[in-house]
């Protein structure tokens, strides 16, 4: 018999050799039917994959992140078992499932053939009637020998580049139907809950994503257990289509992607720049006013400061390759921290000093496929509005509750009205192995920390085995107005890094003590928080963000000399403004602004220039009123001081 | 015969292999006695070499700074040629003349002997008694092979491995006295020009910068042609050591630099990192009232950029080595030019948008070697307040002016009385290879910017055969208050990168028309400036810029409280405030807060809690009287708003 530890503690006993699927029946039918997946000892495995020894449980379906992303991964391999019925002697490279957009995509070698729309409608066909035979996914092992000259016989040189790529030994592949592939897993048990199938875009995708090989056909799709999801997840597209801040982001001038730059590194036009500097200046004030303290680093450090960190070899897939210098490796900076703590222990620090709170607009960067780049949600720059706080065990909760309040002060400026704050934690049985081997600093801040957050009333959900190495930690969803789900801001517990680094401070009774350490990044990156913005404001950002805050409009060229003498009091004010000094009718500058999403318009004619006034167009209102120039900018600076929403 | 074209335009005929030497006798006896080198088509030559051809001919002396660093270069080989004769056996490495600190130094190879300050004092002895011997610096040719067998024979891996890395053809030797040396050149042409000779320091350098190699001795000196100039020099020297900005960087909390992020590379503490952040919002103010656009771009871009910018393979060297990812090459940027380009070329622009200025707070990186890397003055990162300016050739007088008279208003806030700009122009001869082939823009932008030099009265010199390739170029030279100067900020015309990266804009009359580009950094790196300024100021920051504007000293605890409201009421007028709150007597406190150079300190007690008070106390004249909290604060802010020097 195995022991069986369930995500609320329950432990119950079943036989070695049993499945997740087996126990979700012994539970109950309807939860077995439901189950995608199964996480043993926080490894997401097939539910079908028998359990020989004791192991924590959890059993994945719809709701789990992971219960998806299987679901996505098997209909990847679904659609490619569609694509060779329809294609034979097709070749395939990756098919893995993804998160933005949702659902999957396959990469394949079609030969001279270009598909078209139509194609992918008979490919949808042809994968519903699959997914009725509800064939189960089966996975098999294989020597790595084995499997070599099986692709060899068959002259698959892209299973062969795959396969030349894994380690010896043990080699897997799954079947379902008549498709077989090499795949690491896990998947489905069968094909049946597939139920509603699109796919959705035909791209090309160099092969390695390297321009100078050969460029295999990419089709993405996604899935879901009912048409009645499928069709929410639709409009909901349509609309984001229209927020899609890639879009915006070209026509309101925010930011450009450049060939010769490289993928995944946007370049910020000055409207882009303006959002940019008034989301730092926001931070910083913020920031200032709760005690922290500004720092600069470089962008680069030698191999040594990521080999005490433990980025390398740990994190080195998701860093740019070294550069070599003197015989050194110098690697770009994929995170602040390192740098920070640096800072911390130049000088020798005492207790008085604590909580030192260092914050830097620092740019990292790191290495992401380039098929999983992804406009500003997915780049390889980012900025980030970061901060580390070096503190006693005593200040931590008080800390980690000071940085809870000024996320929701964040979210409140934003109107980000859904949100759940995720709360990471530890599995006590890989204390040693993937988590420092601390069990009562574990057990005392994830207390601390779900205190904190009962005791703030913010909403919060405990996911267990998905801590940081270095403690607990929560990570930040939010819900944009149409409803759409990102991952934002991280603050996390960190009582490794500090002892890496020999970071210590003089105690009360003069002995020498490591620091607890606060990662935190209330706004994430810049890049993914524009990308939020745009399509949270449908690029009609409030006035304090706003690139261009007044437009004014004289009517004719006859009040340009007035609508000049506006814009230099707006100038003076802090405004920003601009006039339309071109020779078109009101009309047309009108229509022009509204597109460029302006939110004030200042209309100016022969009645406005003589009394000192200012006709006053809302962006999405219209006409609202007349008013003095003076009360005009007054209102506005009280609406950009206080940041107003609207 | 040949002719000869002297800086100021006239051509005389001399004998085909005249030297530079003969000339200068031939003009006259005592400057002849001054030339140390001659510069030949641009190139620094032997003054004793004989010209062959047509020439261009600039003679140098000690007032040219290709002079100064061929006398110094002349003296390392005059300290080789001592060295040998007091330690026989020893082994050379590299021995150039450098900029800063000024002088030479030479790396060797001395076994196990340590040298001893005594050591030096024997080693200036002996080269002034070399120096005296009036030896001749002789060049000699010799075929590579040969010089690689001699150095065999020689048993010197050093110099073979200098060998090594040249391409093959002929090499050049030099000898003076006893002491021969392969050497590029060029030398003065006798030993006797150098009257005062000091050596100022030893030091350990590993052989070609990496530590895992040989340990040499490094040892640095300076010569002069009189007593008298080394005099001054020293004397500057031990001003200069009082105001050291590295030594003030630590003591003050400006910056800090670490082994594991790498030499050159600074990271910025709290107080520094607010000095950085007055002097960008300096910048940004002044630029955002000139009408500049702000942007912000990756560190890094793919190879292609900086093939067709042209800096590689031109500026390769300057540059760190590439990041080889997905098949390409990333590079770290060590200028921004290229990705403004970018912008601009990213939409369609019109004669309407120009002049377009696009300015950024922009970190470069660039390549020095360690041995030239000195505190904030040489670093391998730079932050730089750049911006490119895009214009047609009608605005571009008047652009190119605005620029200077920027450079002037921050000489003005920062007290900067004296200063030069170098106007480097280009050479006709050689028009098409050192230089873009556009004799007429050439001749046109050189004669604008002089024009604008001289209608807004500022000091200039011109430098011949010292433009850009791309256009001509004005360098400024600064001098702090102890009069050590600094090259800083750079104001470039450029007409070739514009073709080279295809931007254009639509004319009046709707044709495609390249811009012409001004460079332009005021404040140059703030690497640079701030070094300087901790100089310049001796680390007594004015108000504006001093990390801690404000330190209020209770004279005792019972005070504390009303210490703490003077500091909120400080915060609420954005004043950078902190309290004493040691235990200590009011005169330690005092005796603290002057050696961290704050420059107000207000001490309180019952007098002033009673009456709302304040006794203020400024840095370095003591006690300036009683004050209303009230009037100080509006005293300070008005001193801070207007950036007042003092």
């Amino acid at each position: 018999m195995i022991k069986i530890t369930f995500p609320d503690g329950n432990v119950r006993e079943y036989k070695e050799g049993t499945t997740g699927l087996e126990i979700a029946k012994s539970i109950s039918e309807g939860l077995a039917r439901k189950v995608l997946a199964a996480k043993v000892n926080g490894q997401v495995w097939d539910a079908t994959r028998p359990i020989y020894n004791d192991a924590s449980l959890n059993l994945l379906t719809w709701d789990d992140k992971d219960g998806k992303l299987t679901f996505w991964h098997s209909s990847a391999h679904l659609m490619a078992e569609a694509v060779e019925s329809l294609y034979p002697g097709v070749k395939f490279w990756v098919g893995p499932a993804i998160d933005n957009p949702q659902g999957f995509y396959y990469d394949m070698d079609l030969g001279d053939r270009k598909l078209t729309e139509e194609d992918l409608a008979a490919l949808e066909k042809k994968m519903n009637e699959l997914a009725k035979q509800n064939n189960s996914y089966v996975r098999k092992e294989m020597p790595k020998a084995e499997a070599l000259k099986y692709f060899a016989d068959k002259g698959d040189e892209y299973k062969l580049e795959l396969l030349n790529n894994l380690t010896d030994g043990e080699i897997t592949f799954y079947t379902q139907g008549n498709f077989t592939d090499l795949c690491r897993g896990p998947h489905i048990p069968s094909t049946a809950p597939i139920k509603a199938i699109k796919l959705t875009t035909i791209a090309g995708a160099y092969w390695k994503g390297d321009s100078n090989n050969k460029q295999l056909t990419r089709v993405y799709g996604v899935t879901f257990p009912s048409q009645k999801e499928l069709d929410e997840y639709l409009q909901l597209l349509e609309e984001a289509k229209k927020r899609d801040h890639r879009k915006l982001g070209k026509e309101l001038g925010i930011f450009t992607m450049d060939d010769d730059v490289g993928p995944g590194l946007p370049l910020w036009m000055p409207n882009g720049t303006i959002i940019i500097e008034e989301l730092e200046r926001l931070a910083k004030e913020t920031e200032q006013a709760a005690g922290y303290k500004r720092v600069v680093t470089p962008h680069i450090a030698k191999e040594s400061m990521y080999l005490t960190s433990g980025h390398l070899p740990y994190y080195q897939d998701s860093m740019y390759p070294p550069m070599e210098l003197e015989g050194q490796k110098y690697y770009l900076k994929a995170m602040n921290c390192p740098h920070h703590h640096k800072i911390f222990g130049a000088e020798p620090r005492s207790y008085k000093e604590l909580p030192l709170r260092l914050a830097e607009y620092g740019t990292c960067y790191r290495y992401e496929q380039s098929g999983e780049l992804f406009g500003l949600m997915r780049v390889r720059c980012l900025h980030m509005n970061d901060a580390h706080i070096y503190c006693t065990r005593e200040q931590f909760a008080d800390e980690f509750r000071a940085v809870n309040e000024m996320y929701q002060k964040y979210f409140k400026i934003f109107g980000i009205d859904k949100y759940v704050m995720r709360l990471s934690l530890h599995e006590p049985t890989k204390l040693g192995q993937k988590y420092v081997n601390e069990p009562e600093l574990w057990k005392e801040t994830e207390e601390m920390v779900r205190q904190v957050l009962i005791e703030s009333n913010i909403p919060y959900v405990e996911i267990p085995d998905e801590a940081a190495f270095y403690g607990p930690k929560i990570d930040v969803q939010i819900w944009s107005v149409i409803g759409r789900e990102f991952t934002l801001a991280t603050n996390q517990v960190d009582f490794a890094q500090g002892r890496r680094f020999k970071l210590e401070y003089t105690n009360k009774e003069n002995s020498a003590e490591t620091p607890l350490i606060i990662h935190r990044a209330p706004l994430g990156t810049h890049e993914r928080f524009i990308g939020f913005l745009l399509e949270h404001y449908a690029g009609k950002f409030p006035v304090w963000l706003a690139p261009v805050q007044v437009k004014i409009l004289p009517i004719s060229d006859k009040f340009l000399p007035y609508a000049n003498s506006v814009l230099e009091s707006l100038k003076n004010a802090d405004i920003r403004g601009e006039v339309d000094d071109r020779n078109e009718k009101i009309g047309k500058k009108i229509r022009d602004t509204e597109l460029m999403k302006v939110p004030y318009m200042l209309v100016v004619g022969e009645k406005e220039m003589n009394e000192n006034k200012v006709a006053i167009r809302r962006q999405g209102k219209g006409d609202v009123g007349t008013k003095s120039l003076e009360e005009f900018i007054n209102e506005a600076k009280a609406e950009i001081k206080e940041r107003r929403g609207e």
